[in-house]
């Protein structure tokens, strides 16, 4: 997506650890019409996937994901980080490993809200390592539900997570990918 | 909201503790064409204050405040809670008592995303005890911003958070405020 490569450039702040701060449109400011730009895209990739369910994980996948499934009209569901008190009952959960902060959580969510029968795009903001789309596929995988892909607004190419999700059957589609930002400036997979 | 308050006598489930469980529709999964139109209630009611920027609390309140964005044609920015790695430079931040989890935590907004030029709406799901709203008000006074008001999709009107910023002459509007969820059923307010 042209659009979100130019935003990147304009927007983006590289900072020391190979982190891409895109906290003015994508993370802590959330720049609306450009969300629901990115929703509509992601929707004409999967339309034609009888989505019937998107799910992401806290905090910062709940904007695009809301943003996608506004064009799927499909719910949204979000799994919760850590040990929460609001989830309560049966729920499914899968053990992540954050890059960003250094630790393992789990990623929960109550049962009933993905069933066998839901056909699951997993939508986020990033995609890098791969660890929180794996967590979530899991529980997809624990529904017994079908996995129709995986649509991060960005990857993070040199990470290699979306590749070896890609590796292992799964679709990707990544709105940008990354596949170098070390150097003097930021260079997208063609 | 009347389809607001059908929804909560169906879906939502009274807990010990005064809990109202609504995560079937607007907390783990989100009801994508109901909150929609809760965003475009929430535009109604405001649509006349020159409303600049929506500002929220994650997690729970990113997906009301998206919708309610998208009728705006604004950004929307989220506080994030306690010691957060992400969130880098000057910020706002104010402390805020949780009575779910039964702590203390810190909202934060990156000072470069609210402005004193900002006409702020605050949007949230819930508003009980009114501590985080309290919080993110703080955070639009530290700024200079004006706040225009306040909006929650359920206010838990017994426990007057939401009449204690009226008080202090803070225009709060509620899309469903409950007086009583203690007896038989769930009352509320005309």
């Amino acid at each position: 997506m042209k659009a979100l490569e130019e935003k990147i450039i304009a927007e983006g702040k590289i900072c020391p650890g190979h982190i891409l701060k895109v906290g003015n449109f994508l993370n802590q400011r959330l720049d609306t019409d450009f969300l629901f730009e990115m929703g509509r895209e992601i929707h004409r990739l999967f339309e034609s996937d009888n989505v019937t369910k998107i799910v992401t994980v806290e905090a910062s996948g709940i904007a695009i994901a809301m943003a996608a499934a506004f064009y799927f009209h499909v719910p949204a569901v979000f799994a919760k980080k850590g040990k929460c008190a609001n989830v309560t009952g049966e729920v499914y959960s899968s053990t992540v490993h954050s890059y960003t902060y250094d630790r393992d959580f789990d990623v929960m969510i109550a049962k009933e809200y993905v069933s066998a029968e839901d056909r699951v795009l997993i939508v986020d903001d990033f995609l890098a390592t791969g660890e929180a789309v794996a967590g979530l596929a899991d529980i997809v995988d624990q529904a017994g539900a079908t996995l129709v892909g995986v649509c991060a607004a960005i990857e993070k190419g040199f990470q290699k997570g979306g590749d070896n999700l890609r590796a292992k059957g799964i679709r990707v589609e990544s709105l940008a990918i990354i596949d170098d930002m070390d150097g003097e400036g930021i260079k997208f997979r063609p």
